[in-house]
């Protein structure tokens, strides 16, 4: 089998690698039908976060059970499933406040840029789909893995309410989606900070009433100018530095919320000025496997299209050319076939 | 008149001020029952934070409305009132989420230590006690006006419900509060972070199920050890240093609350370390408007005694020496009366 590597700054190579196997009783391995490039990916390729030798990519999966493990009990050979990209027991005390990606087990995934993908805890991790979807059903299913499971917990953890007003820092993926998830939870407007053509026309697609082309303190004021000077009720930080964490904070109402699920790199919150800007904030990795049956119902009934945030699909041996792609954002995110 | 003046590190002078008038029809005018000594005025007082020449002190207070301006409709003079440490007109959006203390109009109360205090936006700020208090119940009325308001935010920000686990980090009157406070909202379990015999025995008296005196890692592993590996529910943290916040925030578990009401002080928070910590955060100065009516109600019915915090009692002449007691941690609050 043929898989992802990363091995340094914008050197991604698709390489034989050995098949995974069945480990632990409790592992199910998956034959992939889609995965993809996580915007969190750009960090290592860009070399902003350093790796420890050649490291093997992809955490966002959906696709057919292969084999289980003899402990597995909640899927079988030939069904459909999805999983978080973190693994995650489903029944430690975290998981069971809704936390699964702080599960007491947890393991980030990895190695999903490939055909074949060993997923620990499958119980606690995957998700069947109610049948075999049908191919247009499974980027929008791919998106639950991760992605739209991620825009949906920014939306979550900022509060999103109905009639809220809504601001999202960032217009990758992961903003787009939370665009699409404040629209789901009833935002009465959402503001998208964007000024690319494109994403802000996938941005209005998706539910956003405003586009905010200005960044930092401009944004900001935009943002204060577009809500009678109050500010947001929610903002959701979908960036991960310095600048965009305080764009989102400083763009929240006292007493509103900010939820933040952009990895930080380099971030550094003043402890006073959080303390005065009297927001709540909420974030971290987002418990995908808590929103994962909500979130395959909805695209299976056909109620959402997150799948639109693929503007690229390539087959998966070349990878290579969707990290250049997203890099370069010529691609806001890249589908990859085996 | 005499008022209480900072020149200084460690110089506190009790002096001839001219007395204050209304300034503004919204104004009022109040005779002072009772003032205290904050926690968070030993900041200057210890040079830990700037002051810009020769400072009036004191935000605390309840008294008799002596005179009012003639745009003020809901106190008048007389009656027995609370006033909370920052004013607020009590009708913008700020104030209308609850967020008295970011009020469009907030100003921060100083020159409480005196027998004459000007109360701006006198409306939006005062609350009428029923009738004039017996003597006996001033000093709990006077903890509603920011002390007991700022640790019943504290347990309120870090989500206190009937059943919780909740530790409070810092021992000061704050923190006690904060333990009343949880109390009050039904915390099943109340673990005080506390190394001193006088305040420990305060914090069981005011509900503290448990006592933890290490701090730092340590105390982080004795609260994980309490809790089954898992962390509390909600933490109040009532001190404001890096140490503290962190002890905070690493004792609560992925999912739950960080309540912050310690005005930080070279607080930095590392925006990665806080995103896997997945905890919620919510902080501030504590809007104590909105809770005033409720605190009152408490201490009128005599529920609560929030002013056994005070366990010395001064004549407000003697106002340095109530400093250096706190200072010098002799007294946990002292009561001044003019």
């Amino acid at each position: 089998m043929r898989g992802t590597v990363l091995y340094g700054p914008r050197d991604v190579r698709f390489e034989e690698r050995d098949a995974p196997k069945i480990i632990e009783p409790t592992d199910a391995v998956i034959r992939i039908a889609a995965t993809c490039v996580c915007g969190s990916d750009l960090w290592p390729y860009r070399g902003l976060q350093p790796i420890n030798g050649p490291t093997p990519m992809g955490h966002e999966y959906c696709g057919f059970v292969e084999e289980v493990g003899s402990a597995v009990k909640s899927v079988k050979p030939g069904q459909f499933v999805v999983g978080s990209f973190a693994t995650s027991d489903n029944t430690c005390p975290h998981c069971q406040y809704g936390y699964q990606s702080s599960c007491m087990h947890r393991e980030f995934m990895t190695r999903a840029q490939a055909p074949l993908l060993r997923v620990p805890l499958a119980d606690g991790t995957l998700v069947s789909t109610p049948s075999v979807p049908s191919d247009d059903l499974v980027p929008s299913l791919l998106t639950t893995s991760d992605v739209l499971g991620t825009g949906w917990f920014a939306a979550d953890a900022a509060n999103v309410k109905p009639g809220s007003t809504v601001a999202v820092v960032g217009d990758g993926a992961v903003g787009l989606l939370g665009i699409l998830s404040a629209k789901q939870m009833g935002a009465a407007r959402i503001i998208a900070m964007s000024r690319h053509d494109k994403r802000q026309k996938l941005a209005r697609e998706f539910g956003a009433t405003d586009i905010v082309t200005e960044r930092g303190e401009n944004g900001v004021a935009r943002i204060k100018d577009l809500t009678n000077g109050i500010g947001a009720d929610s903002v959701l930080e979908c960036v991960g530095t310095q600048e965009s964490m305080m764009q989102a904070i400083n763009s929240t109402r006292p007493g509103g919320y900010v939820g933040y699920v952009g990895v930080p790199h380099g971030v550094a919150l003043n402890g006073e000025q959080l303390f005065f800007a009297h927001v709540h904030l909420h974030g971290g990795p987002a418990p995908v496997r808590r929103y994962l049956p909500e979130l395959i119902k909805l695209v299976w009934d056909r109620k959402i299209n997150p799948g639109k945030v693929f503007d690229m699909a390539l087959p998966l041996d070349q990878v290579a050319e969707a990290y250049r792609a997203m890099d370069e954002r010529r691609a806001v995110k890249t589908l990859l076939r085996p």
